[in-house]
């Protein structure tokens, strides 16, 4: 599953995502570990075209690719699950959200679905968009679809870990080899 | 199996986790999304009762259960991952050790492991203990094993996040319901 993981940046737009199929998305991060249990996270859920359409400009896409400013029209997202801090609980979220957006992702990915975890955010714009009370923090928005794209991984060359799109428009993902990653000291 | 995936704090220390194993958890975190793909984590891996037993007394354990100062002899992890940030990559790792993290410890319970994520570490101890050069950042702790103890998910009551043992020594962990999690605007 999580092999099959990976992330998605163009969608089928005409696929509706179920409003309940994200409410099940965020059970799991509601399952999963949380530093000192604190549960710090909230969510918003948005599946309509119109919803989707307030989110979407908010959303800095794929800073490698230079001349891809994001999805065109008919490509784009059909769901998002916007992930929050509340300060009213902890200001320091530690790492709870990289936990349940990845718990999120592989569930996407088994309910049939794609995406992205995204960090590169508009705040403000999104925050008054949306309406979003000064209490939470917005940590990163988790950006879903049907997937229309390939994903392959590469083996890193020249320590170079931008991803890029070939001729057929599959993205290519360079990944570090094992032996890189694990130390021995 | 997120719902499986629980924090587990007592193993079966007898248990003999394979460097393999351990291994193939790593390569899920290699496989895993990365801000800007940059893969700045670097692991370190433990599995034999001398180095298990280094690293045990820089984790601190279940701050919750003040009157439990972590497992006891027999029912220590027999093996760890420890995750660290490669400060010749980047300095800021965002929440790239909370995604591998999670990869990791479902990929464990998939081994039939399980473990606990440990952010709470005296980090100048397991520096000078494991020689850790001052270039990797100690990022978290994932102590392994073969739990020997039962987590029960519990509904939380008075906002009280706190775990807590049974007089069967089950491990209860209060969780925040679906409906407090997502904010309707």
């Amino acid at each position: 599953m999580i092999f099959k993981t990976r992330s998605c940046r163009r969608f089928d737009e005409s696929f509706h995502i179920e409003y309940k199929t994200l409410e099940e998305l965020v059970d799991l991060a509601r399952l999963s570990a949380s530093g000192g249990n604190r549960q710090p996270l909230k969510y918003l859920i948005y599946n309509s075209p119109e919803d989707c359409g307030k989110v979407f400009p908010s959303v800095v896409w794929a800073a490698y690719l230079k001349d891809w400013d994001g999805p065109a029209t008919g490509e784009r997202p059909s769901g998002y699950i916007i992930i929050l801090g509340d300060n009213s609980i902890t200001e320091a979220f530690g790492v709870d959200h990289g936990i349940a957006a990845q718990s999120i992702m592989l569930g996407a990915t088994e309910a049939g679905l794609g995406g992205c975890m995204i960090a590169s955010i508009k705040r403000e714009q999104l925050r008054n968009e949306l309406k979003i009370p000064e209490r939470y923090e917005i940590l990163l928005i988790l950006a879903l679809g049907k997937p229309v794209e390939k994903v392959i991984i590469d083996e890193i060359k020249d320590n170079d870990v931008k991803y890029w799109r070939d001729p057929e428009n599959n993205h290519h993902v360079p990944k570090r080899p094992l032996n890189d990653l694990i130390i021995k000291i």
